[in-house]
């Protein structure tokens, strides 16, 4: 293993504890990955907890997802090898699976809009709250592959670059061109997934 | 005491500090217990308070929850009792008091139905969010022996395998093959008690 | 000082700092008081921040809450006089304010009335889920003699004994007959104000 | 630098995390500042996380909030500069984000109202429960001048002095005589903040 691969490894084991904290990977849920200057990624392995995450938990992938070792990487993987397929600078994946994203997949008709928050500025190439961020909503789907060409088609179908996606009852993907980068994003997208159920609960008189 | 007793009750006392951090075990509620390989179980001693358990807090019982020295084991010991009984991989006993699940048994005329969630794959035998999960509701009762005889015969006459159940008004029990594996399943229910509880206050235009 | 008045003041602070991680002493609210085997009292002093207590800010009072030194008692004093003298046996009492207490004040037409719940058994005396607890609600005001005599008129008047009471938009007293104990009691009363504020924001379909 | 520059800068770091830790800073939102004795700014650089602030992320300002380096203040100093120059004896100005703020900004037809609140008494002036606090609201609007510009306007146009504003959908400006001060204060006003969100999710029967 490089040196490269254990910093991103620790950099996901780090991010699993800030997201646990917050409650967004309840019960082993989520999956996150770190892609490497060579094209590989450090993908958490199957079904562990991700808010107790050490070095064993973290594998090595190549660029199509396949592990390189004995492990299995998360069921999800394809979902991560679709964005860093589709956006060369994205370097870190983040799959959190908080209540906020998985309500708000299953209330919304159609996608999300998100307009009118100053909040939007943390996202790359916008400038102010006067403009409409679309999140797409997929269904929920356990096969992965014909998931991840639904999440590919409706990207390259889109005018504006997404920034995330939510599925049905199932959470929230995003990504950036650091970890740093994909938590700053996450923590916008939580913040206003918070903002829109709250919404949705005010009684009107 | 055995070795083997000291490491399960070092586990319950840390099982303790994180429902409480939770609020999962407010004021002195809840109760935990483990079985070991001996068939014999730790359990929590009654009215102790679970956040800040201490090994004089955890006792050495029978396998049919008798006390083995002078101190008093959890009141709802038997419904631990039952829960062994019934599924023979089970090696602990989980019941926590939150908010969500205090409510949820309050507000549900029957049965809880959780379906259409990914989380459900948390729990054992099941793959797909594309089925239901019951919950199933029992009135509160202060006679326990009553109440475990009533779990009981509702477990015997149901279809699918319980992986927990509500008490009204009182909290949730479930278990586990391990106490890591007991807690999977308690934070992906509080998890799924949350969403169900937000959906009850979302107000439709 | 004494022994007995410093150990007091330490675990008014731990109270302080635990209370203030849940939300309910935010912005120097709150105040907090034990009575010492001599009948005089340890009391926070008027202002500070209940979350960042220090041995400077608990000073000693006589038993009619008259400090004895410089420094001024919290301005509810009396509030926690009344409660020393109606009940014998108590040692501490404790002012949250959070933010359930100061709206169920506010929201409830009369006293109210906690009913069906398994955590009633936390209170003394009570050991079944099927009665009714009353926590008289008071109207808020300035004038703190006024008001502790109308809490002393009333707790007169009522036949059960009292476990706490509510002030309007000002938050709740309860105390115990030791500090764990008030302790105990506090975290039930706000499980179930948490409780009854959630059923207030349910929308029935 | 000087040590009052680099205690106030350690002043904001600490606020930065306590804000953190509540939520009220997400996804790299929200300034502080600091007023020193000689007229000028210690103010957080543009675009750093305020949950994990070092002694880099802070800088030092002129009276007019023009940086001493070539590092770029936060972009809303200006309205840093127009709370110091209308309040004398202001010495901290904190602009949180959190969701409360930002949905009672877009809720509130005109200025919020904050009424029969026991913790008004923590704005200064305030000694009883029987007032009203108007809360301006004002317009997002990404040129700050011209919301500076505004606000100045407001501030002289109205009667009682002002403890602090919103911002549609952005947040809160709040200050104090001192960094404690104006954290006490913000503290009162996201506990009201959070009263106000709940009462309007109530069901009424």
């Amino acid at each position: 293993m490089t040196a490269e691969f254990e910093q991103a490894a620790q950099g996901l084991i780090a991010a699993g504890r800030l997201l646990y904290a917050n409650g967004w990977v309840p019960a082993a849920s989520g999956n996150f990955s770190a892609r490497l200057s060579d094209g590989r990624l450090a993908v958490t392995v199957s079904g562990r907890h991700k808010g107790r995450l050490t070095a064993d938990d973290i594998l090595l992938a190549d660029a199509s997802g396949r592990s390189l070792d004995a492990r299995r990487p998360s069921a999800e993987t394809q979902l991560h090898v679709q964005i860093y397929r589709r956006f060369p600078r994205a370097r870190a994946v983040l799959h959190p699976h908080s209540v906020n994203a998985t309500l708000l997949s299953r209330l919304c008709a159609g996608d999300l809009i998100l307009q009118d928050y100053e909040l939007l500025k943390a996202f790359p190439g916008i400038d102010t709250h006067q403009c409409a961020v679309r999140v797409p909503v997929f269904p929920n789907d356990q096969d992965i592959e014909r998931l991840a060409a639904r999440v590919e088609a409706r990207m390259a179908a889109l005018d504006a670059p997404v920034q995330g996606y939510l599925l049905g009852g199932h959470g929230f993907y995003t990504w950036g061109d650091s970890l740093e980068d994909a938590l700053r994003r996450l923590e916008a997208f939580e913040f206003l997934f918070e903002c829109e159920m709250r919404l949705r609960g005010i009684t009107h008189p």
